[in-house]
C-alpha cells in the first residue's frame, strides 16, 4: 500500500486490530473503495475509534439539522481551513445528501452565494464563526440562529459538527492525506 | 433573459453594439451556452471591450508559461478571494487546458497540496503574494521564482494575471455573477 | 532613459507602436512631463492599450459619481493597498480636480477623519470593502450605499474604479513604478 | 444542579447513563470535586464518551512528550483559541505535572517567553501552526521539528493534541463552560 | 544583578539619579520586593520619570473608573498584546484591587466571559478596540460606551489607560521584561 | 477656540497652569502656530508633562539615530496606525529635517519602497514589528539589526520611539485629533 497518501506511515490493513480492520473492509464493501481517512488513522487505534465514534454521534444521529445540513457544514468551514481531504471526501456526500451536482463547489468556494435558503444561510454563518472565531460567538449570535427557528439541541449540533471538522481538518491538513479520485467524480451527474 | 445571474440588469442581445453582440454569438457557437460574464459586463460597452481585450492580452498568447498553468493562477488566486464564477469558469478551463479531472479542486482547497510540481508551487506562491499582499513583495521573491528558471517576462506574466483576476474577482463578486452549470460538469471525465 | 522608474526593462520611444508613442507625446505636451505609468507599461502594447482603454471607460466618462469622487475611491483604496505610484499620482489629481490641498492626504492615511460628507464617506466604506473583502460584500451593503442617494448605476462605478484599481495597485507594486517627482507638488498650492 | 456552568442544560447525574455516571462520580472522588467539563458534555452520551475516549487515548498514553509536554501544547493553543476553561483547567494540570508554579501562566500569554527549553519551544512553535493555520504546514516544518530530535511519532502527537483542543476549546466557548473556582488555585504553591 | 531580566543591561541601584534610587528603594519598602519594570527602565533616566510620572497620572488619580475597572483595561489590553510582565503585575494588583481571587485570569483569557458588569463589558469591549484598531474608532462607539452611563471624561480615561498599556506592553516585549515570581501568587487566597 | 480640532473639549488658554501655557506659547513663537496637539493634551495637565517630557527624551537627545531618522519612525508606523495628525505633523518635520521634499510621503505609503538606506530600510522592518507585533519580536530580530551596525542602545532608541508612537497614536485617532493645515505645506519646496 502505498505511503503518498500521507506524510505518515500506512499500516498493513492484516497488522489492524480486528475491529478496525473489519470497519473498513465493511466500509470497502459498501462504497467500493476504502476512503484515505480510514488508513491514514489506523496507524493509532484508540485514536481511530475515537475519531468515527464522535463523526458518527454527529453526523449519522437523528437531528433538526438534515444529512445534507450538516455535510454543508463541514464542507464551508473544511474550506475556510482548506482542507483537501474533507473538501472532496465530503462534497461528494453533500451532492449525493442533496441530490444536487453543484451545491458543493458553491459553498466551498463561498458559502454567501450559495443556492440554499436564508435559514442555511444563518446556519453557517454561525458554523463559521465557530470554527474560526469561537471566543467571539455571543448571546445575539444564538439569538439569531434562534429566530431562524433552530433549536437549543440544533446550535449544539451546528457547534459540535464544525467542532469535530476543526479537529478532522488539522489532522488531515498535517497528515497531508490525500482524497482518493472517486470522491472527485461522485454526484457530478445529479441535477444541478 | 433572467436578471437572476447578477445583481445588476442584463440587457437584451439585440440592444447591443454590433461588435459586442458579435463577440457573443461568436462564443456562443463555439461553446454551446453563453458564459454569463459576457451578459453581466454587457451593459457597458466600453468596460466589456477594455475587459476582454485585457483578459486576451494575457491569457491568449505565447507565454514562457502554459496555458493551463496560467489557469492554475486564475483558479488559486480567485478561490483565495471566494470568487464563484472565476473558480467555476476557471476550474473548468484548467481541467481541460491541463487534461486533467482533479487539478482545479485540488487547486482551488489548497494549492500547497496539489499535484504540481515544484516549479508551478513556486509559480502559485508568487501569483498569491501577488494577490493577497503585493506591497510586501520583493527582489527575494523574484530570485525565488527565477531560481526555478522562471524570466523577466514570466514574472510580469505572473503579476498580471494575478492582477487582471484581483478586478475580476470583485466585479464579480458585487455583481453576484453567477457561474452558468455548465461550468461544473466540464472537463471531469478527463484522467485524474 | 533609465530603468529606475521600474524593476522591469523600459523600452524606447522611439521602439514603440504609433498609437502608443502618439498617445504618450500627448500626454508629455499636455503635463510637462510623461507620467511614469505610460513608460513602465509600455513593454506590452496589448496590455498598455487594454489598460488606459478601462481606465478611461471608469474615469473620464459621465457619471453619478464626480471626477473628484472617483479620485477619492483611488486614493483611498491605493493608500490601503500601499501602492506609491497610485497615491503619489491620483493624490495630485484629487487635489486638482476637488480644488483642495488637504483632502488627498487626508483620505490617504484615514478616509474615516477626511473633511468629506457623509455619502462621500458611504461611498468610501463601500470602496473599501470591494478592495479588502468583496467576497463579503451583500445586499445590506447595496441598501446602504443607496440609502445616500447612490443609484444602481454609481454602485457599479464605484465598483469598477476600486476593482480597476486592485489591478492597477498590483501591477504597480511589483513593478516598484516610481512616481514622478512632479506629483508631490501639484496642487499644494490649492485651498485648505 | 445551576446550569450557570453552561449556556445549555446541564442533565442530572441520576439520569445518565451508568457508565458515564460513574465516570463522573470516579473523578469527583479522586479530584474532590467534577470538573465542569463532564457535567456540560454529559447531555450528549455518546459524544461524551467519543470526546473523553479521544482525550486519554492522546494525553494519557505513553508517549515521546512527557505528560506535562502535552499539557504545555494544551495551554498554548487554548490561550490562543481564548478559551476560559480550558486555560484554567489544563493551566492546574501542567502546574501540577510540571511541579512549577509559573509556567502555565508564562505559556498562556506568551510562550515565546516562557523559560522552557528550545525544544519545547519549538514543539509550541509548531502546535500554534496547527492550531492557527494548519493548511501552510509543510515539511519544512516538520524537518525543523526533528532537527530539534522529535520522531515521527511525536510529530503525530503534537499534532493529534492540537487538533483535538481545538475541537474541545470551541465547544468551550460556545457553551459558555465555566471553569471550576478549584482550578485557579491548584498548584499555585509549587516551586518557581 | 543579573541581567536576565531583560535583554538589556540593568544599572547598579548606586548608579542612579537620588529620585529614581529613592523612589526604587520606596517601592521595595513598602511591597517588600522591586518590581522589574523599575530596575529594567532605569536605564534612561528621563524616559524613567515620564514612565511613571504618565502612569501615575492615569494610574493613581480620581476617575469615574475604579482602580480595579483600570487594572481591568491594563490585563485585557495586555493579553491581546501578550505581555508578560503586564498581565503578571497588574493581574495581582486587579485581584487585590478588585479583592477577587479569579478575576483577573478571567479578563486575561477571555474578557467576554468574565465575571463582570455589563458596563465593564462595555469598556473592555472599547478598550480593546483603542488598544488593536485605535483608527477605526467612531462616534457610535462613544455613544455606546455614554448609554452604558460612562461621561467624557470617563471615555478619555479609558483611551489614556489603554494606550499608556500599548507603549508599556512594547517596552516591555521587545526588551524581554521578567515579571517577578512574587506577582503569580499575590492575591490567590482572596474570595472567589 | 472651536473644538473642532478635537471630539473633546479645548481649555482656554487662561485657564492652563502656568507652565503648560506658557510652553505652548513657546511653540506658538517658533512656529508662528500652534500645533493642536499642545491644545487638545492640555485639557489633562498631567497628562500633558508627561507625554511632552516623554516625547523630548525619545525625539530631542543625541541619539545614534539622526533625528531625521527618528522622524522616519514616527512616519511609517503612524501611517500603519492611519493616524492624521501624526502622519500629517511628523511628516512635515520629517521633510525639514531630511531636507527631502518627497521622503514623508514615500514612507508613508509604503516605507519598502522609499528611497532610503538598507540600514533605514532595517530599522523601519523593527520598528513596524515592535508597532504591529512586539510580542513575536525575537533575538534574531534584533541580530538582523545589529548586522547592520545598530547598537544596543540604538535597539532601545527604535523601540521607544515606535513605543511612545504607539501611544500618541491612539490618543489622536480616538481624540480625532486634527492636523492644522499648515503641516500640510511645511517642506513642500526641499529638494526632491
Amino acid at each position: 500500500m502505498s505511503d503518498d497518501i500521507s506524510r505518515f506511515s500506512i499500516p498493513d490493513l492484516d497488522s489492524l486490530p480486528d475491529d478496525i480492520r473489519e470497519r473498513i473492509v465493511g466500509v470497502q464493501e459498501r462504497s467500493g473503495f476504502i476512503p484515505n481517512v480510514f488508513l491514514v488513522l489506523a496507524r493509532r487505534p484508540d485514536e481511530f475509534r475515537a475519531f468515527f465514534a464522535y463523526h458518527d454521534a454527529l453526523m449519522e444521529k437523528e437531528s433538526g439539522l438534515t444529512k445534507a445540513e450538516r455535510e454543508m457544514i463541514v464542507v464551508a468551514t473544511s474550506a475556510a481551513n482548506q482542507c483537501h481531504y474533507c473538501v472532496s471526501a465530503h462534497g461528494a456526500i453533500l451532492r449525493i445528501r442533496a441530490k444536487n451536482s453543484l451545491i458543493a463547489d458553491q459553498i466551498a468556494v463561498n458559502y454567501r452565494k450559495a443556492d440554499i435558503t436564508d435559514k442555511q444561510r444563518a446556519m453557517l454563518d454561525f458554523a463559521m464563526k465557530v470554527s474560526r472565531e469561537a471566543e467571539a460567538v455571543s448571546e445575539a449570535d444564538i439569538a439569531e440562529l434562534k429566530s431562524h427557528g433552530f433549536t437549543e439541541e440544533d446550535v449544539w449540533d451546528i457547534t459540535g459538527v464544525a467542532a469535530f471538522f476543526a479537529l478532522s481538518n488539522r489532522m488531515a491538513n498535517v497528515s497531508s492525506m490525500k482524497p482518493n479520485a472517486e470522491f472527485y467524480a461522485m454526484g457530478r451527474d445529479l441535477p444541478a
